[in-house]
This record gives C-alpha cells, structure tokens and sequence, in this order.
C-alpha cells in the first residue's frame, strides 16, 4: 500500500498545466443560441451607432440657440414645421425659430441640434409652440456615432456571450456568430460499489451519484456531457472503456475511486495508455487529495475522488477552469464575484495544505456571516445548505471566528 | 399627448400581481436535463442512506475498545481476520482482539465500531497489525441513515435544481423527475425605424436588439424565448399578432415602443383584447417609466420601452420574477447575492421615484467599489461595462459618493 503516499503537485502547478490546454475549434451558430457561448472572432463596428443624430426624448427638434433665455415667466415661442416620421430620413429643416415635433429615437432633420422635451413645451395652437426651458446644443441627442464608430474594435475573442454583449452582436448586423465549439467532457463512473441511480442497492453498494452531478455542472460551465456508466473495478474494462472516450472526448473525467486499490487501478490505466503524461497525481488540497490530471495526446483526463461532495470541490476548483479553458473562455479561472463574509466559528486546518470549506451564507444588518457546513466528508446533505466555498491557505492553521473571508458562490 | 401623463402602479403592486401568477403544468423529465429546471414534486428518502454503516478511510474495522490506551510507544496488536471487498456484505465478523482491512466507502463487518485509519497502523506480518492511537466508538464510519432517513422530507416544490440537489435526487433513485414546464415567453418587437439585425438599416432606422437581449435573457431565467419579429406601428398589424402570440405564449413581451405614438398603440391594441386587463401602465422606475403590466385570461402581456438598456432594466427587476413565478420558482423575486460596494461618485436621484443605476464592480483591498456607468440611456456601451444595478429608494434625492450600496449582479 505503499502508493497511497504519492507526493503531491502543486496547485499552482495544475493551474499553469490548465492555461497550457489548447481551446476546441470555432463554429458559427444562430446568435439565438449563443447566450452563454464564447466568442471565437473579433467583433467591429459595421457601422457608425447610431448612425444618425438620434433623439431621446419625445419633444421637438429645435436650434438650442433659439431657446436661450427661455424660462417659465419668458418662454420662447417657435414655429411648428411639421412632424419627424420614425424610421425616415427628415424632409424638413429647422431655420432660426421654428420646431419640428420628434419623438424618442427620430433622426434630427437637418438645421436642429437639440430637442426640448414635451414636458417643457405647450402647443398654443396647431403652428406655435411656447418653450419654457433652455436647451445647450446636443440636448437629449445622441450623435451618429456617439455609441460606436466604424471599424472600432468591441469584443475580443475568449469573452463569454450575455444578454449584452448578444445585443451589441446583434446591433452590428451580425445574425451569427463565430464561437468555440462545447468542449465534449466523457463521465466514466469506477467502483465495485457503485450502482446505477435508478435501482435499489444490495447491502454494500451504493448509487451513482457523481454521474449526475458531473452532467450538471459540465452543462452549466460550457461543456457536452456525455456518460458512459459505471465500470467495474477491473483493469482490462476500465482500459478499455477509457480508450473509447478519449477518442469520444476532449475531456474524460473518472469519478469514483475512493479506496486505495480503485485509485491505483486508475492511474495503472492511464500509464498503461500510449502517450499519457501524469501532470497530477495528488494534490495538497482538502478534500480531493487524490485527484489526477493527466493528458493522452491532445487529450485531458481528471481522475476525481469518489465522494461526491469532495468530488464537487475538485470540479469547483480545478476542471471547471479547466472546461472553461478547452472552450476558449479568455478568463477561465475567472470566478463568480467573491462575497465577503464573517466567518461564525473557528476552522481547523493543517499547514502545506489547501482547505475548502462549505459554507452558507447569511446576511445580517447589512453584512454577510460564513457558517461552515460541516460534518463527515461522506455525506450528501451538506451538499443541500451549502452555498459557496472558502479556502484556507497552504500555510495557516486554521482560521478563527470573525476572520474576515472570500466565499466563492457555487456557479450552478 | 395628455395621455402621456399616465399615474403609476407602485412597484410592490406590480410585485404582489407577480406573486398571483399561476405556475404552468409539471412535466417529467430525465435528470440529465434537470440542471436549472424547478421542482414541481417533493422529493422524500426511498431508503435509508448510505443504507449501511459506511467507512469513511481505508484502513482497519475494528472494536473501538480494542484501541483504548493504543499509542505510538504503547501499541494495541490486533489479529487480521481478512479484507471487507467493495459493494459486498461482509462475510466475517469482527470479535475483540481482531481486525478487518476495509477500504473508503466500504462496509462495516458485523461486530465492528469504527475505523483506524492505515496511517495510524503498521502490519507486523499477514496476520497481525500494530495500532497507534485509539478510537472512539463511531470514528471514521458514518452510520446507516446518517445522511437521510427513509421516508424523510427532502425537497420541496419550486425548489430549483442545481448540482447538489440534482445529486441528491440520483441518490434517491430517481432518474427521472418531475419539474414545472417552462414558460413559452413570445416576443414582439415594434416601431417604425426598427429593422431586422442581419440588415443594413437606412438613415433614421435601428436594428432590432431587443429581440436578441430578449432571447438570451429569457433563456438564462428558465424560459422558453420564441421570437415574432418585427411588426409596424399600425392597430390591425400588431392587434392580430398580438393575439396569435397570446394563443401560442404563456407571456408576451412587446418591447420597442419608445415614443408616444407607439406606446399609445401599444395600450390602445391590450384594450381593445377581449378579457385584458390593465395592471400597470407606468411604474415610478427610472429607466423604464412607460412599462405595460396587463393579463388576458390566465396569459400575462408586459410592454417594455424601446431603448434596450431600459428594456433590460425592467426585464431584470420585473420580468425575470414573474418568468420565474410562471415557471414554479419558490423564489421568484429572490436575486444573486447581493455585493456590498462603496460607491464611488455621486449620483442624483429625485424623489418619488425608483432609480436602477448601472454599476461596474471592482475590488480594492478586500471591498468593493461600484463605479456608475452613465451615459445617455439610448447608449448600449454602458450595457457592457456594467457588472449590475443599484437601487435608489424613492424618498431619496440622491446617493453620496461613500456611500454602502447593495449591487445586484446580473443574471446573464
């Protein structure tokens, strides 16, 4: 049993091995479909934004020099020339102390350089208005180009697609877009123990549990999961699936093995593989020591404990960067907006290692409390009240209550 | 234009109409496709679970009184009666003075209370193990129903799925489970000048971004986005499309509408709806004053404003919730946690009225600072550089620079 002290890698070791995987190719999809896609191209301007000096107020266009000293007790009155259509260019021009009526989002016609909103007006009959306030030239007008200009660069390759950066795309005439494909990551569930969800385990054995986590976590960073089931812990059936999911795959990830003789019976199989390169064979974190990161070719293999909550912090922590990275994300191991939080009770840790802890966190007069979810690492509840994760550093020994804390919130 | 001058629906009205919504029908669905999705079935414990007493490490079962008084100088020597295999009852028992090797996620044998852990032993030959430390009753084991307990209450409807839940419905034995359908949520786009996005649009026209904003957002709260296009300012155009969306939606959203005139169709085409009725038309919200907020039968219509960053605005604070209330969420109104930010500059407000500002969020020696992103609100660059919204309350002119603001990140 003298392979359980494997040493250990550094994780800032495992993080430079992640920021070396190359991405996925692009392909261009329906920007319908690209909420949460990364773009694979540089986006520019096609065009000034605008386009046209754009009114945004309803109101009328108008000379700002014509309104100069208008007031209440002294309003300005101007001619009323007629009304701007939406979506046409003006067949009218402003001369000195006329008005044209304009509503939000109508071009300015030629000779106007502001508009008086509504409000400021009243119409005293079909042909004059009264202006009651002065407007500076530009006034609640966006210029032909004030937003973008053409041939200006926006988006850079690598950035994650939301709802606005889906609208810029959109705005610049572009029905496509170019993205990196979804990484395809292979689950492969390991252990003598482990039996598929939907039946009843015998005595002994266990459900499938990481398989289904797995497919939700790889779907909510980016990834196509695909499972391939549980394997038996005997070489020639884990050699073999393994082979068929890295020609699948672009990721494979092995969960399961939380005993010795299963842990050794994976990495046996991945040195058994032609071209593998063992990265990582135990890291200095808490929980998930175990875990493996290999690669076969241009492939990518995880080797994740069998519990499925330390299985989950690995995901967290290190393959959820590392998807993220396969499919092109510029930031990969950008997290979620960390909160800063109070820490309710004193945590033990142990120096040279990292430790995650659950949390759940709650807000309290305007601040946030850390309340460590605690208890045996082989329970699932915890998984349920947590809602993020701290970290303990490599070389302290544990942090006291009302320590001032990071909490990653779980992304999915 | 008096009609302009609508009154306002306070905003908790808007909230309490929200929170009346009823939620579509459940569906079933495999758990593969569960992540995100709401739960429209309690889920209870069909077993005990682990189901057995489950060892934690690899190492020895023994009789914890076996070890009291054990220690590095003065080690308790204990007989190996064999090894316990992986997903299988044990066929031996453990009597005083006697020890089984058992693997992590193994199962206790008949006679046994707890774990050594193999750091803590060392064997002397085949037969014989020295033992270094003691152990309490329990240690490294958890017991049969430590986790959950058969028949136990677990989750409740309206909970949404993410990882750990979906993790505990395998566990539970269900590959499939039953969840709230997802809104089919129509969308209209409207106004003269508003073009389709993949064209080039003539002087005094705009591409269509709602639509796409729109998509990617409904996408990202749990719905089912189905674009209609864009229709004209004209009554009998948009009053027949309106009701073919309704027949195939559960929400309609009309977004465009910026100037008065469309805004006035817009209202004019919802009256004249056979059962509509007008629960909002105006919210004192700034950006997003002309929101419509109506119901036509048990189908709900919003009419949000032109500029897309206003339309995001009210999509975020309004929207979203009520797509979530018709799509199960228990939660529907419950936002991200919140960051707690300084704020940076000043930022007028006027009283009487609601004020969604857009933030950019950076860090600074462990806090963060919110940096309003301004500009004129037909301006979509801002929508880029925003990481989320601040709320300034009604009875406030204004937030000072120094200012503790609570910054809602957005969702997609």
């Amino acid at each position: 049993m003298t392979k359980e002290f494997f040493s250990v890698t550094p994780v800032e070791t495992v993080f430079e091995h992640i920021s070396g995987f190359s991405p996925t190719h692009a392909e261009t999809i329906d920007i319908a479909d690209a909420a949460g896609r990364v773009l694979a191209a540089e986006i520019t301007a096609d065009m000034d934004l605008p386009g046209f000096d754009r009114s945004t107020m309803d109101g009328y266009a108008v000379r700002a020099a014509d309104t100069f000293g208008a007031s209440e007790g002294n309003p300005a009155y101007l001619e009323i020339i007629g009304s701007i259509a939406m979506g046409e260019t003006p067949d009218i021009a402003v001369r000195a102390g006329r008005a044209a009526r304009i509503a939000t989002g109508g071009m300015l016609p030629p000779g106007s350089d502001a508009v008086v909103m509504i409000e400021h007006t009243s119409e005293l009959d079909e042909t004059t208005i009264e202006v009651y306030r002065r407007v500076a030239p530009g006034a609640h007008v966006i210029t032909k180009d004030e937003d973008f200009r053409k041939d200006e660069h926006i988006l850079s390759p690598g950035r994650r697609l939301m709802t606005s950066e889906i609208g810029v795309i959109a705005a610049m005439g572009q029905s496509n877009v170019s993205v990196f494909k979804k990484p395809v990551v292979g689950i492969i569930s390991t252990g003598d123990e482990v039996v598929p969800a939907d039946t009843k385990p015998e005595a002994g054995c266990i459900r499938d549990i990481n398989t289904h986590t797995l497919t939700a976590a790889i779907h909510g960073c980016g990834g196509i999961p695909r499972s391939y089931g549980i394997v038996a812990d005997r070489f020639d059936e884990l050699f073999h699936i393994v082979q068929k999911v890295l020609e699948e795959s672009d990721i494979v990830i092995l969960s399961g093995g939380s005993s010795v003789g299963t842990r050794d019976l994976t990495i046996e199989v991945i040195e058994a593989l032609g071209d593998a390169l063992i990265l990582a064979h135990g890291l200095p974190v808490r929980p998930g020591k175990p875990t493996i990161l290999a690669t076969c070719g241009s492939k990518i293999l995880w080797g994740l404990p069998g519990h499925v909550a330390s299985a989950m912090v690995i995901f967290d922590v290190f393959v959820r960067p590392c998807i993220r990275q396969v499919g092109g994300d510029g930031e990969p191991m950008r997290e979620k907006h960390a909160l800063f939080a109070t820490l309710t009770r004193n945590i033990a840790s142990a120096q040279g290692r990292i430790d995650y802890v659950r949390v759940r966190v709650e807000e309290q007069d305007g601040a946030y409390l850390a309340r460590p979810v605690l208890g045996p690492s082989g329970l699932i509840r915890p998984m349920l009240e947590a809602d993020g994760l701290i970290r303990i550093g490599m070389n302290t020994e544990g942090l006291l209550k009302g320590t001032e804390v990071r909490v990653i919130p779980f992304a999915t």
